[in-house]
């Protein structure tokens, strides 16, 4: 009696109500949630989602650094499992669906196989990684990272809120220290569906992004120096202002992301003027610089134009230019089968989708690292996320959980 | 026995050692000066120099707003005095020559006179004005401003620093309201010697500045408003990025000023970005735009120039632009015959001059509004002022004076 592949459907229904229980733990006033990681609230999401895993006939394991696996069982539980997943931590202002969507709708795929009695042949494992927003602790996916190798276990234990508490107190406040150790179970393949954070999907009007990986980002400091001097008295011609300098140097910054298309953006986000006063000339201006493009050669050479366009400056007008890395984070495409694989399974479901890349880091980004990884993207209203304003269609919410489901199907193998 | 006039000298040490005397009420351990307006500093300030006036045989008078007018008979009191003076509040971080050198060169021009047995035929005063700073009571220059009805006096009694003490209050305290209506007091000439607090006669090794009037000023608040996003998801195509719209108007404020030589002048000092995150597209930047040139007619030429920036930006960018005047100071003018007598007594003392504007506004700006205005500039170091490191050379604070001297004793004429 099992139902083609391509009919299934998830209950959008259900999986909404899940998002919405979960997001009244650490419901804001506006609409939003605030749930840090490994904070107290944290403890309750986690109690949560573990209890629905559980009511599902999963069985939990957690890692060292939280990292929380929920497992079904597949009929060869030798072959490694197929994980999906994402995050339940949320930014101090954040919204519904960032991070939780991705669990709750591979919680959704298991309740679903449940009901319909499809045994799969691989494993199903659905996670939630440890810390992904950063707004608590850093470095951002610390979780992921740390499964991958990315980060090392005691630097991401020691890492300490503003208040002075370190993610290995507070785990182990929180019961969520577990015994694993971070990266030892097999991983067969990835897929993690996500709100897109950005506008491109609802604006084409199309209700599937097929990920093809995530930009890099190269971050930088620039200070630009010239002479702080009185407005009134200095003439145009003897003034060294930094500002001027700055502003022409922002300017690059984007004209920068055009010469590297179609992926290259260029972002001056932050500035400080000195002294900032309505009647002075600044003396220096700070500002930082954010690029990102869809491969590291591209990242390298916008760097470079970015460290010639800050000399070129510095000789035209005699202001010293400063421009210091702060981080980076390389890009990262996703399997090419994982890629396909997910375009094929909107398409059978009768989906409009587009492949674009992720211009923002994801967990995926390092399971990567490990194992075949592809992402499922749904649009997000007004492209706009990490705000108590984000919101998604019901409608949407349930297309990417359906790709989901078609995708696990996929990979674990239906059982005969 | 009386010397020529032109070989007469102010004495130089004299008048440094007084500019010290002075500066050490208030003295800030970097070497500037704190003597904030209607202070018990101020009060100290005040008695030390009506103090050396009365030793110099001189009346002492105090008008309504403290305005502090230090006379020297002449052989006709029925003539209408030649004023002199500045004023002697500084900034927060002040120096020693702002004002204090005006009001200080005028002391010891009557010194000498008196010196040297030369009696004027019109009455010589000397006057430091209340509050020219605006430091600490708003609005700058509130003393001469009032003495020249510009300004109405309740209001400026009525103004309070930021403790929420009032002018009248603070005047009462100190012992500086006295009685006389201001501008009550004939005037018939006013000079003022000044730091020329900008680089142009350092950078051109001329000691002597012969000041044509003062820039008029409009200030204006622009806010340019586009769509705060996230600077990864968002391709460039689609942003709305408020601060690269801001950086070209910024621009377009300093090539405003070049279309309107020689003196047009603009100056974007104060800048904030919201969210100024790394990360986020900014969606509103606020600036503020000084305009500065030397008639109200360019002025207005440069506000129009700035206005139709502003809706060219808004136009092509689709960003929102809001420009709002702040205030706005008219251009002023001195007096062709102070002008040239300026010039003539540094030429007859052997000095070299430059015809320049003053870019920042001095009592000489409301003076000009009720009896013959000049003013005279010195070099100040690197042009520097409003800043603990003021400094001039004693050679060029003499110089001032003696051109002062020359000046006072052609207009006051000097009795047989």
């Amino acid at each position: 009696m099992s139902p083609a592949t391509e009919s299934l459907r998830v209950d959008g229904h259900r999986l909404w109500r899940s998002l919405m229980d979960l997001a009244a733990i650490g419901a804001t006033p506006k609409g939003g949630v605030c749930r840090l990681a490994l904070s107290d609230l944290d403890r309750e999401g986690r109690a949560l989602v573990t209890g629905w895993a559980r009511e599902a006939g999963m069985t939990v394991t957690v890692d060292q650094i939280g990292n929380t696996f929920m497992r079904r069982a597949g009929r060869d539980n030798a072959l490694p499992p197929v994980v999906t997943g994402s995050h339940i931590d949320t930014q101090p202002t954040g919204g519904k669906f960032d991070g939780n969507y991705g669990v709750l709708a591979g919680l959704e795929v298991v309740r679903r196989l449940n009901e319909l009695g499809i045994q799969t042949e691989a494993p199903v494992e659905v996670v939630f990684w440890t810390n992904e927003e950063g707004s608590r602790f850093v470095p951002v996916m610390m979780g992921s990272g740390v499964f991958a190798g990315a980060i090392a276990l005691e630097k991401a234990h020691a890492a300490r809120d503003t208040d002075g508490r370190s993610v290995r107190e507070e785990l182990l406040r929180i019961g969520a220290l577990g015994d694993e150790e971070p990266g030892a179970r097999p991983m067969g393949t990835y897929f993690e569906v996500h709100i897109e954070q950005g506008p491109v999907l609802e604006q084409h009007g199309i209700p599937i992004g097929v990920v093809l990986g995530t930009l890099g980002v190269r971050w930088f400091d620039c200070t630009v120096t010239g002479m702080e001097a009185h407005a009134g008295p200095t003439p145009m011609a003897v003034r060294r202002d930094a500002l001027q300098g700055a502003a022409a140097l922002m300017q690059e910054v984007v004209a920068i992301a055009a010469l590297h298309p179609p992926h290259g953006r260029g972002t001056v986000g932050m500035v400080q003027v000195f002294p900032n006063s309505r009647n002075v000339i600044p003396g220096q201006v700070k500002f930082s610089v954010d690029l990102r493009n869809a491969s590291d050669a591209l990242l390298d050479a916008m760097a470079q134009d970015m460290r010639d366009g800050a000399a070129r400056l510095a000789a035209a007008t005699g202001l010293q230019v400063v421009l210091e890395p702060v981080s980076s984070y390389p890009a990262q495409p996703f399997d090419a089968g994982c890629i396909d694989a997910v375009e094929r399974a909107a398409q059978a479901l009768g989906h409009a989708s587009l492949r674009l890349v992720s211009g923002a880091g994801h967990d995926a980004v390092y399971t990567a690292r490990r194992a075949p990884t592809g992402m499922v993207f749904i649009p997000c209203k007004d492209g706009i996320s990490h705000n108590e304003a984000e919101d998604a269609l019901p409608a949407h919410v349930a297309a990417g959980a359906d790709v989901l489901l078609q995708v696990v199907l996929a990979y674990a193998g239906r059982a005969a």
